[in-house]
């Protein structure tokens, strides 16, 4: 089989970048191009991406996806929810598989993608990277492992154009604290601490945010008594690690039956 | 002239005890006794310490400072507004020197102890610390040389039992970076984050805020640009380093003209 | 049963005193008194200790084990390597168990240790604290889980008293590292770096050692790829996080048959 | 004035390209051009790079500064010693500023640059970051302010293909600390710790070195007393941090008296 065919939706973007790039140095993809808002000026036209050999490619970037010539086998997607559901309506009927990094979504928007998950593949995950996917495994098996007596706190830090918190990435290891304790995170979470609180609440899963110049993205998830603090942390050195999961991710979903898959499933963890 | 005899009040705390211990094994102080509250089993009575050598001291613990025999030199308060303010009318009829470490006053309350410091010596510091307070002229610099490029985030870290958040320590060094700016905190500090938040406002001054089991005291101020982050932080190993400045500060007050004291002016930074 | 009598090696050094006041406190053990040096002024007399009521008590403190009067169930020992040594002679005669945190022996002492269990029961570990031995666990499984494309650097620090580098605590995470990988310890791990080094060997499991004022003990396990660090640690707040493991440790041994045990079957991991 | 025109030695190495990059994009500069390997595929021929809109510009490489057609204003060096020594010999001659980062130098090769700076204008850091010329003064001072029972460590980790240790900037911080103690470096220096140490010598400066994975540089200088630890610390989030640095002094020196220049010249700090 010829390598999969894959378009980045918002190439023009920080994250869409970084993914067409990897796409372009990897010998498992093709990069069949990209997409850019509608009123951007090289719409229909292309952009210069550097290959592997230090030499320039022409990359084609669209307003849609079903402009392109030839179908892709997958999309992938780090854009924003209302961008994410108008692609839905592209790559359904097309048959196209997704990889979706985007993060925000509705209860409605959630279930317009579980709909679409029935009639083609999807990836889908707040973080793609195998660091945080494994974190959040020994994050359970810590939180199971040590009792009420350990107080469970969530730090994440990232960059100042950050626009939700705490970070998808801080609740989805928030969520598996509370599996491995056996209680529901939203009954536990403490989001923000300001003025007279008392005490810590006893069981609360408490989280605190950091919004500061470049930071690609950090969490951290203590567990301390009285007498020890145990660490379970992630720091992401390159956005390239989210681009890679992805990448990854539209290498395994290209040509898979119809669902709504996990990085656990892609990384067999 | 004799070594000052310190009185401690709330002696059976944890603050309390452990600044006892300091003053009895100090070659420069008296350890007077003690204040528990009235309804303590002890009160009137007298508890049991371990002195350098290892040998049982009777410590006499009452339910204020007016019924010591002999007026102590100073007394150190570790304990809550009302208390302080309750001790305030005690000393000052007394000339009794105060070291105060009890935070989170009321302006009211804050009005009470400045005039309080017109009739006798106080020393008043949110954290009575050598680190902390190196660390908040370090700070003030930092904040000086790095432009408006450089986003500034404090975390602090305290144990379960924490009321109020952020420590009046986090607030001490928020108002330095706000100075080092040239700026006022209450115009740019953010206390949390939760939810859409949109990106970080220019200029903010973010602070974020961890609870969790003993963790004794940990700060952390960070300067963060696209491309590095500064971080200026301290942590302290043991309480005993917030009970020995307020020993220090106790033998460096008694016998001082009246006025209200800094921990700079103790440490001569 | 009437509640195990315990024993506690070198009670007048930093770690002797706090476990004693642990067991002095809990109400699952009584503390039968101390070994001091032979030349110690108080061998032969007592310490004053303060108990749970802030109320004194005298502890008896011998030279050897053999001098108590009355059998205690168990010895707890952090002391040194020859010390210990000489307190398997007291105890394997009088069936004494033992719960050993001493580190630092030669494989001839070793040798002698696992003697000394084919006769009374003894736990030993170098880290005694639940943290410590979670930690353990979890390092094991992320070093299965990243291939080789993570690196593997264990970084400790303790006070500037400890007289060995790296800790026998670096050097268990490490052998529970090189398990996850199906390697052994000493082929490669790098002790030190200093000068023109080269580029890092592949596979290598690196070490590198602070010692500074009073730390108490922070370990952390790194696993880093190009574009991603997972960091497991731990971070002991309080010497009492070891004691209280040899307490814990001291209640589960006595009486048990002989054999070598570790913490985790005293905690059941 | 024209903006300078500026050569990148070795501009297909890792810090070459980028600080091409951060040239090409720069509106105060013109990049000339850039140095390869004399059997570079691509020597006297031309690289792509992708200009700030997005297109592709041709850059021309060649094997020696000497071949460019007209000269350049000033030559940016991140490569090897022995490189930077050859540079000095096209560069002096034909009046060219250098801005080298290179680290690493023989003493004989320091003498060389010293000399080759009373010809041409250079500036030579080992680390042009804003945020690691700050620190340095910050820990200078720390280490001022906090009296004997203070140790001082630096611990830095960069990534797996960094060949000396420790780096050249924690020398520098190390260099700094000293200098605040009013001591040698070289008489206090600790550089690693494995065996049977014994306890930390008073006054000493202690060293660690992590490498792993893609660390961009992460430098902390701890003080530690028995109670507390301060930490100033410097993490580089993108290698772009070095090259933005190099790009600055590259406008600073063009056209400047001859002369060795530090980076706090160039900063102004």
């Amino acid at each position: 089989m010829s390598s999969p065919n894959v378009i980045v939706a918002g190439i023009r973007g920080r994250m869409g970048r970084q993914i067409a790039q990897l796409v372009l140095h990897s010998q498992q993809l093709t990069l069949g191009g990209g997409t850019v808002r509608a009123d951007d000026d090289l719409a229909g036209s292309s952009i210069s991406m550097t290959d592997a050999d230090d030499r320039a490619q022409d990359v084609p970037v669209t307003a849609t996806v079903a402009e392109f010539n030839g179908l892709p086998d997958a999309v992938i997607d780090f854009t924003c929810p209302d961008y994410t559901i108008a692609l839905l309506d592209d790559c359904v009927p097309r048959k196209i598989a997704m990889v979706i990094g985007t993060t925000g979504f509705t209860p409605e928007q959630e279930d317009r993608i579980r709909q679409a998950a029935e009639k083609i593949a999807i990836v889908k995950a707040g973080n793609m990277s195998l660091g945080i996917n494994l974190l959040t495994l020994l994050v359970e098996q810590a939180a199971a492992a040590l009792g009420p007596g350990y107080d469970i706190e969530i730090h994440e830090a990232h960059h100042r154009h950050k626009k939700d918190a705490p970070s998808g990435t801080a609740l989805m290891l928030g969520e598996a604290a509370a599996r491995g304790r056996g209680v529901t995170l939203k009954d536990k979470a403490v989001y923000a601490r300001e003025g007279q609180t008392g005490e810590r609440p006893d069981g609360a899963i408490g989280f605190s945010v950091t919004r500061a110049g470049g930071i690609v993205g950090e969490h951290e998830v203590l567990l301390g008594s009285d007498e020890e603090v145990i660490s379970l942390s992630h720091k992401a050195l390159d956005r390239a690690v989210f681009a890679r999961g992805a990448v990854t991710a539209a290498g395994w979903i290209a040509g898979r039956e119809p669902g709504l898959y996990s990085m656990r499933d892609v990384l067999g963890l």
